[in-house]
């Protein structure tokens, strides 16, 4: 069975009022639920914007805040999962957080981005410190990631060798850097073979211009779904025949030799 | 300084007699020499041909045998590095090999193909143990990967890490895999912050027909020459000062999270 899947690039900008980030994806989720879409995916800090500066430790939630009951009820109205962005509040800590609402409002996964980018986000936010979170939707492995997060090849492969078949990324991916959505994307998904739903920001935000450019990448190297540079709602549908048949041609996991691959983690597991 | 890199895409097919490899790179190389190249990359199996069969074992030379005595003189002629591939024999085994002679003959560097593509590779050559093999030019840090290798991520971060500059990766890539020196090139390239220099064959040998669109892939996501899909030779630079600048501004490199990786190399590296 295929998962259709739905990424909402929007609302864009900084919300004028607190609900209005809720509001946007409230719009979105009947849009996505209209075009039969079993999952919405909506970018980084979706619900509150990207540069806020200072103000993101005002607007930081817990994880289980009215950020987390307002879409829950939204995710349950629909039949619809979703994902969305916030900054999220632990003790003194605060995170660069997704949640994953399951569609019947349940929390089913919430990740905290690894891998911060550039000053401003590493003055704003604490690093996660958890790689592969995951979570199963309609017998699809998930895998939820951040932006930066996929521009390493690492924190996907270890998504890949976790089993995750659609790995999740919201995103704030600013101009000039289209290079990612347009190639880097793709071939990660080829690479690892499994889909990535990349579902990015739009429009200026203070000093940053974000890219739009939303895709939905599947393991064949093809690109399923691509938002435009404005305010947009793609949907497309993720294959596990396709995924079956990508990974029967193309071997990269299995063809893995990762006994020459110390350096990349030299720690190494945990040896008993 | 840049170093000048050509990529000789040639001369297709299984040479007609023994010495028609070596022939057709003396001619290449006088091609590089006087296009001012310093390095000249040719393709995996560049003296032989690819597809032998069982012939592979009748041809394997020992990594000091004829081919490098006859490509020694050929560099130290121009003044010119020259990497080819060839079948090494040691022993009993085989190896899908490359070396590197330096612009005065001597030689630079041997590498063994680690990562095997498909049961014909796998029912000919045993496997290389040695993932990362270097060398200095010009003083450029020099890397040494065949084909399937630089398909994975794994294996070009590792010369990332060791400091690799411009990565040389001989190669036989069939079609319709044509996303490989499309996409995935210009990603590894960017995603390393390293030069590629991926020089491929071109014709039909056999059940295999070869892709041909070598290219030398930037670290700034740019591709600087692109060969077509028959017998070529392009010349571009390689450039410290471009390598410099596009690693002070992606800086995935430092970035990283290593010790969220450990699942990437389970055992990791020996411990004292």
């Amino acid at each position: 069975m295929t998962l259709r899947t739905a990424l909402y690039q929007g609302p864009g900008g900084i919300p004028a009022a607190p609900g209005d980030g809720v509001a946007a994806l409230a719009r979105a989720a009947r849009r996505a639920a209209d075009a039969g879409a079993r999952l919405l995916v909506t970018p980084e800090l979706s619900l509150t914007g990207y540069a806020l500066g200072a103000a993101v430790r005002e607007v930081a939630e817990p994880a289980d805040g009215p950020f987390a009951e307002a879409v829950s009820q939204i995710a349950a109205e629909h039949g619809l999962a979703v994902l969305y962005g916030y900054p999220e509040r632990d003790g003194d800590a605060v995170y660069n957080a997704v949640r994953l609402a399951g569609p019947d409002g349940a929390p089913l996964a919430d990740y905290r981005k690894t891998h911060l980018f550039g000053a401003y986000e590493r003055t704003c936010f604490t690093p996660g410190e958890e790689p592969v979170v995951q979570a199963d939707l309609d017998g699809v492995r998930l895998g939820l990631l951040i932006c930066y997060d996929v521009e390493f090849p690492e924190p996907v492969r270890a998504h890949a060798l976790a089993g995750t078949e659609l790995l999740l990324a919201p995103t704030a991916l600013m101009r000039p850097y289209e290079f990612v959505p347009q190639s880097v994307l793709p071939v990660r998904a080829w690479e690892n073979q499994l889909y990535i739903a990349y579902a990015n920001r739009h429009g200026t935000e203070g000093a940053f211009t974000f890219a739009g450019l939303s895709c939905l990448a599947a393991p064949d190297g093809t690109v399923r779904a691509r938002a435009g540079t404005g305010e947009d709602l793609v949907v497309a549908d993720v294959d596990p025949g396709l995924l079956a048949a990508s990974r029967a041609e193309n071997t990269y996991l299995a063809d893995r030799r990762p006994e020459l691959y110390p350096s990349l983690s030299p720690q190494g597991a945990p040896r008993r």
